[in-house]
């Protein structure tokens, strides 16, 4: 079965003097999130933040911003423009609409160029491509506006494709749990003061949101043979607070190639064995963020287990 | 401005007892070609093959067998079905309908999927896909029936991504001819014997098909930035008739990536310096040809050159 795990996402930074998103309210986000098409399925909160964890991903609102993550072929678009149409466009300093390529982009509702076409109608933005259209890409549509963004306000997103290994065995089993898939990870070490918000999707399938102050991390786990795919995302400084995760991650899940988008921070990436950067791109957007998009791959694993697919192929 | 030069292919073949195909005439192979919404620009016989030079590529008429390959946004599918129209089901000895993945797939009328759901309401075939959907991957569709190919019957295709350097750099001037490119790309040594009918675009892009016997050698140039792709494909034996004639085209074109297809032949390919094989695999498809299809990429270019694009990205 092919699920499309890659990820649409939008940032959105509202002025201080606005007043607080999370006083919408939650029937204003539910609707933010149906117009997409998917809906939540749990939630936390702390002080600074409330977390939905999503059929289709995630969604964070704090006072002045919000993070909206969604997957399969939802369209988060829609959800942007309902949101435009409730707060005046001055009120907002900062826009990132992104969207990584997908597995099937033949599947998908709508393209990137026509999401911008639909956003242009409401609010003035550029758009930056990284990558080769035949290769790992992402595209990022943003205000052109002055922005400073805050010194805490840095994104890594870590976008693992292809997992192999025990991880990918087992995360494809159906007789999946929670607890059973947190043992797997074993994170915990990284959470602590972390709440934790996790989903088991049937027939497989794995959501974790987990919310500190005004810091998150977010993973989702479309284990699909076909269209394997996992992606951990933070605004946590991750050489300070969790030195040694991201390593973990890669050790765990065993891809065959990954991306790493840095926004205002870098993560480094220490290629091992067989592992070869085959892409590096560094800008800095107009919107005030330096925005890092690299690609690695496992060149030699991808030709001793040859990838063919027979009957209903995709 | 973007241009789609991968391919979509069709290469079927009749039993012997039933008639020429070249006899089915002019207006019925031009017709065909208007079916994908493509037109023939010019043509070159010789006793065993009438070869077309078409507005999107390439078409091959042999007695009992022909070859047709278009690019863009054409419905190669379209001609597929007008040919299954005029012959009967029980003549066809051979049907392989390949698609390489597209720069921009969205951008085509059906995915691979939906030629197949048509082609299978008028023969049984089964499909095959070698490599990732993220990655770069060649469909096939191809009858289900035994069928012993000719020792003759042997196809490579060298697929070149991202062209660089001076091959790069002229092909993108919009003042070239005929003559020019052939001076540059220095194959005559190669064409000893062939009957050549080559094509300059306007603005830009180039195609040349040649033929000797029932030899054929087709390249297809769509040399625009942000989707460069340079396409070759022959019978030729090329270890024995043509050696050295792909290191010639790799060195020609420097792309930064490169699929080879081979169909019972194989092709040698060396990677030399930052030249790194990403993908191989090899199968027998149940119509009786070997096919190999490889990937190979050179990282360390794609760094040097970061690959952003702004304003209006595809």
């Amino acid at each position: 079965m092919f699920f499309e795990g890659s990820e649409k996402k939008v940032e959105v930074i509202v002025k201080p003097t606005m007043g607080s998103l999370r006083e919408f309210g939650r029937e204003f986000w539910s609707e933010m999130v149906a117009r997409c098409n998917a809906t939540i399925l749990s939630e936390v909160s702390n002080e600074q933040c409330d977390a939905y964890l999503l059929s289709e991903s995630s969604l964070f609102v704090w006072d002045h911003s919000f993070l909206m993550i969604t997957c399969g072929s939802t369209m988060l678009v829609n959800s942007v423009q309902h949101f435009l149409g409730r707060v005046r466009s001055d009120d907002i300093e900062s826009i990132i609409y992104q969207r990584k390529n997908e597995y099937g982009p033949w599947l998908q509702k709508t393209s990137f160029a026509q999401d911008v076409e639909r956003l242009q109608t409401m609010v003035d933005g550029v758009t930056t491509r990284f990558g080769y259209l035949d290769e790992h890409h992402t595209y990022m549509f943003h205000l052109d506006r002055d922005f400073k963004p805050k010194a805490s306000d840095t994104t890594t997103e870590l976008l693992m494709y292809h997992i192999q290994g025990k991880a990918a065995q087992a995360l494809r089993c159906t007789n999946q749990t929670v607890q059973s898939i947190r043992d797997f990870m074993d994170l915990h070490e990284f959470f602590d003061g972390f709440q934790v918000d996790d989903y088991c999707f049937k027939p497989c399938g794995y959501s974790l949101n987990a919310i500190k102050d005004d810091r998150y991390v977010t993973i989702h786990v479309t284990p699909q043979e076909e269209s394997s795919y996992v992606s951990f995302e933070t605004n946590v400084n991750l050489q300070q607070d969790f030195p040694g995760l991201v390593d973990k991650l890669l050790e765990t899940f065993e891809p065959f190639s990954f991306d790493v988008v840095d926004f205002n921070t870098q993560t480094k990436i220490t290629p091992k064995g067989k592992m070869v950067q085959i892409n590096k791109f560094q800008d800095r957007l107009s919107c005030g963020y330096d925005v890092n998009f690299s690609h690695f791959i496992v060149p030699l694993d991808r030709i001793e287990k040859p990838t063919i697919v027979k009957g209903n192929v995709l």
